[in-house]
């Protein structure tokens, strides 16, 4: 690593929940790492720490620091930002001492997350490298098996908060769609699917990868009931692709 | 691993083409099996095999064996179909025997693959698991600074191969758009995001993660000639989010 001048920043994706989903580069980047950082909510809770506690626990560098970016409960823009901007200037601080940082992203870096605030922030004046990770939709449809796409196949990723417009057209024009943290908009979601006519395409899941993951095969039997942030559904072509092992 | 009956089959990805990419549990199947597999050329390349190849050579398994299923030049539906239902008796066969099989998939098995052609042929009679892996766009994105998606925002992946009319559209309703193996048409697909008026939020980027790999931040300057298999544009919201590192 450059030790030079300024640090290295990097932005490492610690996968989906599964902590044997961390790459090997991820491994070492945050073994290596002089600080790693990462998001934690005000009860104390970090998905993207707990996911990279046994990396973190096998730091091979020392005198490894842990900084916890802590982000407030009612986000408005404006809160966000101010957290973000603090947590800039404390990775920038580091930085300018010639110390490397890595910041540990739940899922990959650039895949819905948040490590582009920072990026946005810190891409001017120093050196950043981003280390892609295993992607929630990409685990789901390990799990499920469900192909994201074959051969000449398309595939829309579409956010739930998105209009109903967008999220039907979205499932009429695409073979495969997976809608994101549908989290509070569940119940309208399930009724957008359903008046697409692509029920039976669909498959819901939660928490995957955890202890608590969980994986609905018949969306019809689903509550319509807010959700938990950490779900998604996948709408894909329809076949037979169920593994033998969770058939009935 | 299951061996009081038949063994399992595991399809794994092995990321696009840095063999750090590879995930820890991809790394420890493919060391415990009994039985590798991957496609290869009739040339003798196999670019999942090379990825793999630390992984493979540091077997755990001390009689561990490579079983290549080699894919013809010309591929029509029917020869593919021939090679696909050979190579499903050769890992049956293993698996009869309570033998562990692993398939190496280039990035994730479920992402524009070919592992969904075995574990249609297999998925029946055998216990199969499937373990994901980093995809070409999610590793594009990293190296080319341009996040996949941010937010609400939207993303369509979309082979190259698909009709004009599909890529038009597709191009003006996705704010984030990954167009998969342009290879023979990147001269048409290169007309498309100039109609599109999507140019100036367009990259291109070939053999990621490989020794050779190139990144063209402006496709203006892109001959309009065939380019590699593996190739892909993103086209993302205009941002300024290119690597400091990577500034002119």
């Amino acid at each position: 690593m450059n030790k030079t001048s300024a640090g290295t920043f990097y932005g490492v994706g610690v996968g989906p929940g599964d902590p044997e989903l961390l790459t090997l580069k991820a491994l070492r980047i945050i073994q290596q790492c002089d600080l790693v950082t990462y998001l934690r909510s005000e009860h104390g809770h970090s998905m993207a720490r707990d996911i990279a506690s046994a990396a973190v626990s096998a730091a091979t560098h020392a005198d490894q620091k842990e900084y916890a970016i802590i982000l407030p409960m009612c986000e408005t823009r404006e809160a966000v930002n101010t957290v973000y901007d603090e947590a800039a200037r404390v990775i920038a601080d580091h930085l300018d001492q010639a110390q490397d940082v890595v910041f540990l992203c739940q899922g990959d870096p650039f895949f819905f997350g948040s490590f582009a605030y920072l990026y946005d922030r810190l891409n001017d004046r120093y050196s950043i490298e981003i280390v892609p990770g295993v992607t929630s939709i990409n685990a789901s449809s390990a799990l499920s098996g469900k192909p994201l796409s074959l051969l000449a196949e398309n595939l829309a990723v579409i956010s739930g908060r998105r209009s109903d417009e967008d999220i039907l057209h979205t499932l009429s024009h695409f073979d495969n769609v997976a809608i994101m943290k549908p989290g509070r908009r569940r119940s309208e979601l399930l009724q957008l699917i359903d008046q697409a006519g692509r029920t039976q395409d669909a498959c819901y899941l939660e928490y995957v990868g955890q202890k608590n993951q969980k994986i609905i095969y018949d969306i019809s039997v689903l509550d319509a009931l807010p959700g938990p942030y950490f779900s998604l559904f996948l709408i894909n072509r329809s076949r037979d692709y169920t593994p033998s092992s969770k058939k009935p």
